[in-house]
């Protein structure tokens, strides 16, 4: 795979990384990235790294680098789907994701960003179901 | 990979295909697609395929199973994203994806889908402004 598909949610983005990002496949994402919250004037973007089982530095940069890149771009970014498990090797490498938010599931990550862009809710229910 | 992540969006599942699906990766698809519908009472399945090049009779057979089996459990399947070459690739096949519908992207979709279901709309833009 040589792009990592970006899919459109009203005036968000959402990404799903399934596989181990590499220099040049991370490159090509924060490109298309900021290209794609240009040319649609997106709020904010949501990563899911549900697959992902383990984050290391190289990874927890990118992200750190994709929400900074948004952030000047006015969008904001969530990670959402992390395992508790890379949430504990986070800690244990002494990574912190600073300036990356983190939601537990896409529902709650789309609440969140309805909630801090104002932007409309998609429905009454949504990230509250727990599950 | 071992499984591809679904994601839940209020009341639908969505799933993005990156990666050639194998027979195990299918069926594991299918599993896990069929068990989620029924545990979250998901109305409605989104399947981004943007990132394939190719959909073979496989592919197209998987994609009606699908289909099929949410439609059992009373949620509606909608594939989005399909490239134009890969829709020309299945004409000359002969493949009609039967039973599967179609929209152009996530949002066109997620749109299809609140508007057969009836469940609330997330945005009065989505889908509307063609990127």
């Amino acid at each position: 795979m040589d792009r990592i598909p970006i899919m459109k949610i009203g005036r968000f983005l959402l990404v799903s990384i399934q596989v181990e990002l590499q220099d040049r496949l991370a490159l090509a994402l924060q490109e298309d990235l900021t290209q794609r919250i240009a040319d649609v004037n997106a709020r904010g973007v949501l990563i899911d790294i549900t697959s992902l089982e383990i984050v290391d530095s190289f990874m927890a940069r990118i992200l750190a680098d994709i929400a900074s890149a948004s952030r000047i771009l006015d969008a904001e970014t969530i990670v959402v789907g992390m395992r508790p498990a890379v949430a504990i090797t986070l800690v244990e490498l002494g990574l912190t994701l600073e300036g990356v938010r983190t939601a537990l599931d896409v529902d709650k990550g789309l609440a969140l960003l309805h909630e801090s862009t104002d932007e409309d809710e998609p429905e009454g229910d949504a990230g509250g179901d727990g599950s």
